[in-house]
């Protein structure tokens, strides 16, 4: 039997202890709700846990991350208190083959912006209007099982284009909002042997992480950004200096 | 002086001829229109003709072609009506650096699908609805001088995804539909030496090329779309034939 | 348990019946020792079939592809003989969303040249020499399981720049050779929902497909390049023919 | 007569300071020879100004950067010299749009590290060895003038893969090594409105700055680097935040 993929869910976990809304829709937290999603969709196949800001480390040690074949990250409001060694920290992780998810209003994060050397900022527009999210890459894993053309959210925040981030390797879904915007919803990118996927959906204060849809593209998203490929790439040596052995001449 | 950029816009110029709305529309067929639009835009830095499908060899002769830095493509109803030899002949020069700017129906021409690879098919609605054009990638030169975030157009035609298309080397403007679509409406593929931009505004019944938002996507276009780079991969044989000089080897 | 993967190898099969070093190497066609190798790497994960150019309908019949999750393609001397009605068959698959492997000289096929969309030519010389395969794409599945940062071959066809090829979606390994070339030799491209991989090393007369490490960059790349992704796009009608029923207006 | 194109050359300026034998080939510097470079081929289309290390601000004030189109960057021993105030100003201008060449050793700099967001580590090897730079993408500006397939460099330090950088938006040249390597010598990302040009030789103890070919494709990568689009992505603001003003609901 092969062995579970093992998924970290990184929860700032602020907006639940201090909005009544918030609490009210993720009584245990954004997290909690996201892990459930994974259980639900992937059975055995995952072992997940669970990390958040208040933790020492952020609940993101060495240890932690040694036992971390995904991370998936959400933050809003406190990114500016992630401290810059754990950044650090999971940017090296992520370059040695880690995958990482990161949701929502994570664009803003101290980790996503240093993955992709840009602002990674956004418009947005909080009025709770319906999004669809159009599959453009009908192809892609990521949207494995999924019967039609989109899918829709009765009521989220929206974010608009420009999305100021590089070219994505991969562009998965464009979303439509009632209110006249567009934007690039889920995107892929690799980061040495990392595999990044951003998934924009999930605003505190909607359902939006029980529905079955967005869990869906989260399991999918998760297997999609497990760990594979060469070995020689592993260490963290490799990313901060150069092989010293060179290849020998063919003279 | 450099030289003017040599376009030659190609028309199959038959609704005009058939439809009482298109004809009052575009009473000189839509190439005039996308002619005058290049004109105002580029005064003496361009040379048009046009060409149309009921000339000789369609108006695509291998001495207009010789004469063609960039070629507009307006097509629709009668893609099938395009002589084989004439299709061959155009993918030829696009290989060998020629810029192709496709538009609108287009999508569904001969030369575009054989330059592609797929389908090339789309969603689409004729209700006469507000399209939005949000700019994605906003250094890039086809948006040059444009003031806004997106431009809009009060009536067209509806082209949702999925728009069977490879992954464009750049996407430039995300369309949003008021029914609820989105579309890849501008965006870049190279093929050979060739530049080929494929826009999708334009529908017959629509002022569409007397906007001018969309006549300075054109004339952005097609001088992103002209013949540059190394000499060496210009021959028709060095397509069908690899060269046959090999490197000598280094003893 | 899983059901396994259905891969059928297609070889023109000439080389072998007609030269006799080719005969020494492969005495039961490319094909019998790239099945071998699936069989090997992949054991009860994959059912392995064969095609040849000889038998009705090259072997590709619409039953035999309806029984296909990746198609496998060796050819060379032969491209033209192969019946265009084949050719189209197996590119609508590839929409549909069959995988497609694409061996050496497979680059001058019909069904490679029609979902590239451009002539595909290359330089070549045979002369037995070195080739060293460098990966650059570490974190890639195809690259699963290497444990260096290249490997080689000591005597292939050497292929050179400039590939005529478009932009892949993905770049894996750079092949160096002893006499002064490179070449983009494992890259990927989607076209419609169908994945496909070109894979350079294979020369007749060598005894490439019994060597490890390609062997192993088969087995990964078939696991690769099996259909996923939503069912929406599946129908062959959806190819030819737009969705006839329009998202209603929202009003 | 359109207004030159500002060009500053950035180089650490330590070498040549320090080492005999880089100094009897750059005895005013790299950064002299490569303004020489830039006069020679684009002449008055050009104004060139140099900075260095030792200045002030290193020699990129606001002031400086106000007046500038296009950076080139040259450094190799000191990176960690270059304040990180200078680097979050250089950083905020290429996002703003302003062209960013990046040279050699100056992968390793902190600018093209925080805007790659990966190690960009590499192998390398000192032995004067032969590079021969191949053209895979020969419709590219940056190779505009180009007779040849490829171009040599009789002695060059070498530069191998596993390169760690993002997948490029365009990739131009690859070099091959006489020692058995290859790399990816020429390729282009977008971050922002910024275009950004890595061009890898330029060893300091080699006469690479006076070659014609590699003055060439400074020339055209400067050109193609200089900044254009649309302009409401040019404030800092925008970088930071968001923009406030919401899109009206079209109800």
């Amino acid at each position: 039997m092969p062995l579970p993929l093992r998924a970290t869910i990184w929860n700032e976990f602020l907006h639940e202890q201090t909005n009544e809304i918030v609490r009210a829709v993720y009584p245990d937290g954004i997290h909690a709700v996201i892990a459930e999603g994974l259980h639900q969709c992937l059975g055995d196949a995952v072992a997940v846990r669970t990390a958040t800001l208040a933790e020492p480390e952020h609940g993101l040690s060495e240890a932690v991350l040694d036992q971390t074949d995904v991370l998936v990250w959400w933050g809003h409001i406190a990114h500016d208190r992630v401290e810059d060694v754990v950044v650090e920290r999971v940017h090296r992780r992520v370059i040695e083959g880690m995958g990482l998810v990161v949701l929502h209003s994570g664009h803003g994060s101290k980790i996503f912006i240093k993955l992709m050397g840009t602002g990674c900022m956004i418009r947005w527009r909080e009025a709770g209007e319906r999004e669809r999210l159009w599959i453009v890459n009908p192809g892609h894993p990521i949207v494995e099982g999924f019967e039609d053309e989109y899918f829709e959210l009765p009521h989220e925040e929206m974010y608009g284009e420009m999305f100021d981030i590089p070219q994505p390797d991969e562009l998965i879904l464009i979303s439509w909002f009632e209110g006249g915007e567009v934007f690039r919803s889920c995107c892929t990118f690799r980061r040495g042997k990392g595999k990044i996927l951003y998934f924009r959906p999930g605003h505190e204060t909607y359902p939006t992480y029980y529905d079955q849809n967005v869990r869906r593209v989260l399991a999918n998203g998760v297997q999609w950004a497990a760990p594979t490929g060469s070995r020689f790439f592993g260490a963290a040596r490799n990313i901060r200096d150069p092989l010293s052995a060179p290849v020998p001449r063919h003279s």
